[in-house]
């Protein structure tokens, strides 16, 4: 059947009165929406009809596909081994990448890594790279490949090139409230990522408070549609539901989180940053094929961490993409905000839940982030947390200082981060981090008693 | 609470979760869409949640009145007496608005009508009249109230000034698949009904194979709906549910009804078209206060049609709106279409089934009717059933006959009408033509005992 002859209104009633639609079928509306032949408005009805309808493993895959198909797909089959990324569903202070892409690349496996920007109360791995100093991530696809070659990693942002029908379709997302969409973030997120050139790939699907998943059963049906896309596309594909229930290590703004990956790089580690990242990066060597074992993966990425290989690789690829190496040497000589200002206790008591969202704001507001695309931001700004989930506080001892270089949103800053702590009279049970391991054969409880490597 | 400041994208999430939007909500969604301040693609996410979300009553009148009010609407004050229209959910051989509104209007109840034109397989009553040499339903609005002040009944088609948020609302949804919503449905028909300035509404929404809503209880939650509407717009509104198994009366096609309308005048009815007409024409007299009860009204109706002034209203109005009076003292003279192709039954048995839509689709291939807007339509093509719902018919028999200057659209029609009518070995039992009445009280089954005026 020639694909010009579906008719749209039909495709949409279709799926308004919750049918499926077939692997053309989705092929001819994505194709149609990329080439301006298929309006907006149309687009629009469809992707609601989707959100309250849903759709199935094939149309899943099948818009992944045409969203993938719609722009350049990376072929790294030059450069040798098994070329490993990972993805996350993201978080406040969430910097993994800029810590395991080192460590995963010093063990020899390629991470072609293509980073998105902050956006709201979440920041954005290009944001980070960003505040080192003359840090380029605008590589043509040449360079890419060239400095992946060179170093077995490479930082860069979405092109123009890269699945660009997926770019239009989140962008009407965003303004029809069609956003939070199982089958359409899988396959946006798994369209931008095989467009890399990837054999593998590993996800850390986030749930709980601080994640935009709360419940751990709808992170389950997240990261099998991830899962099931990469393993429909040949591509060895493992995720993780990693709970997250306050922001990801001590440190929230862009240079700060440069700062705290440097530090863990020399082993100076949060407990929750160091487990999720050996995690990640251990199941990424695994996957590369340089351990036979995720215990094997992570029992190497703690030699490359310890042995400072990892550090090297970092410093090593900041080099490459123009960095200032003497910030990777010598963080303490980055430039600090005009002014710093404590978030004090109220009162006694252990701290009961830090809402992530809220931190995530007010680091925004201070001006590490941005509410709208292309907004400039301010790299020193951000947040460093003194306290987390469990620890004690004391009337009036500093819970975490803010750093701006805007006086006056101190005071919002502030008062978000009111909204974010709850103190309570009791220390929280400590949770559990690491919950489920999705992978083509399904979903399983992660069994910490097989990763040995992981204790502390 | 300044209306524009609410956010679009969170009103149309709090629809796609199944939430309900306030009247200034809603009125600032159709505001700013009628000013252009939203796009399309925007309105078209809501309306998708609205089609699969549903909407209250209050939501459905608050959407009703913001399109109303996003034109012009007419004050009918200086023409004495309680202003009535009719409309009905239409349907193939729907004629019913060219023989009732001359009968109420000679009743002396003022009938401001402003119609549509055909789409797809149903007529429209604005073609039907332009099938009438010179008649001009291009009235401007000034005209519009002379014309009713002097013949208490007036045929114009929507202008651009009324409901103009409506007409761009329904153009949308026909290219979203969101058209057959209930809610959606009633607004739009009250908004354009409230326009015209009436004062009480008589509305005829149909059920069964021939109509748009096959199902009586959906037809019975419409209704509900325009009632709903219309009273709290404090308008006195009726509804009936009718059946429509078949086309009504015997003739389709733009002039044809025309032709019929005028043989009803004269008292040569159809059963199903005099049923129905009645019912109607009565129900409005009573509520434009010329009878006490609807039996009274449909008393009266007989009486306007027995003593021909309801034909001389027809031929009074059909003169001031220029049309040739002489095709409605002499219809027989009205041009024949080039081609008579008599369409036959392949063997004996009784009419078990009349599929309307088939029958209207096959009169527009004939000529009748149009596949997109403005697309010219001839008034002399259509078809003339000789056999409805019952009748016994012989092998070779006429069932009707084919009316067309296209010659070559012969073959396709007649396998529309072959797929239209069902043979069976015995008559289906006859069922009955009105079932319920919606009122400002409720639902009720219709009761033909306190109408035997109705019974021929």
């Amino acid at each position: 059947m020639n694909s010009s002859s579906y008719n749209i209104v039909s495709l949409i009633r279709r799926k308004r009165d919750g049918g499926n639609l077939t692997k053309d079928e989705i092929q001819f509306l994505i194709d149609s929406y990329t080439r301006d032949e298929l309006p907006d408005y149309q687009m629009s009805a469809f992707l609601m009809a989707v959100f309250l309808r849903g759709m199935n493993d094939e149309e899943a895959s099948a818009i992944a596909y045409a969203m993938l198909h719609s722009g350049k797909v990376m072929d790294l089959s030059e450069v040798p081994g098994i070329k490993v990324d990972k993805h996350s569903t993201g978080g406040v202070g969430d910097k993994l990448s800029l810590i395991l892409a080192p460590i995963v690349a010093a063990a020899g496996v390629p991470v072609p890594m293509i980073s998105g920007r902050g956006l709201g109360h979440t920041g954005g791995t290009l944001d980070k790279l960003e505040s080192i100093p003359g840090f380029d991530v605008n590589l043509d696809l040449v360079r890419y490949v060239e400095v992946i070659k060179k170093h077995n990693v490479v930082f860069i942002g979405q092109t123009e090139d890269i699945a660009p029908a997926d770019k239009r379709l989140y962008a009407l997302r965003d303004v029809t409230a069609t956003v939070e969409c199982i089958p359409l973030i899988a396959s946006s997120i798994m369209s931008k990522k095989l467009a890399e050139g990837i054999d593998a790939l590993v996800l850390d699907v986030k749930y709980g408070s601080g994640a935009f998943i709360k419940d751990i059963e709808e992170a389950g049906v997240l990261a099998r549609r991830l899962v099931d896309i990469g393993t429909e596309f040949k591509k060895n594909t493992v995720a993780y539901l990693t709970n997250m229930d306050q922001p990801l290590g001590y440190k929230i703004g862009n240079w700060f989180e440069v700062e705290e990956s440097i530090e863990c790089l020399r082993g100076e580690w949060p407990d929750d940053v160091r487990e999720i990242t050996l995690l990640l990066s251990g199941a990424m060597i695994w996957l590369g094929g340089k351990a036979a074992t995720l215990n094997e993966g992570i029992e190497l990425a703690i030699r490359h961490v310890e042995d400072g290989s990892a550090l090297r690789k970092l410093r090593e690829i900041v080099e490459e993409q123009g960095g200032d190496t003497g910030m990777i040497d010598n963080p303490e000589n980055y430039p600090k905000a005009a002014h710093q200002a404590a978030f004090t206790a109220d009162a006694d008591g252990f701290v009961t839940g830090i809402d992530a969202y809220s931190v995530g704001m007010a680091s925004l507001e201070l001006g590490a982030g941005r509410r709208e695309k292309k907004q400039p931001i301010d790299p020193t700004a951000g947040i460093i947390l003194h306290k987390k989930l469990g620890d004690e506080v004391k009337k009036g001892e500093t819970i975490a200082v803010l750093h701006t270089n805007k006086a006056d949103m101190l005071s919002v800053a502030r008062n978000l981060m009111q909204n974010a702590y709850k103190l309570g009279s009791a220390a929280p049970k400590p949770g559990v981090l690491i919950s489920r391991t999705v992978d083509a054969k399904g979903i399983h409880p992660f069994d910490y008693n097989e990763v040995p490597a992981l204790k502390t």
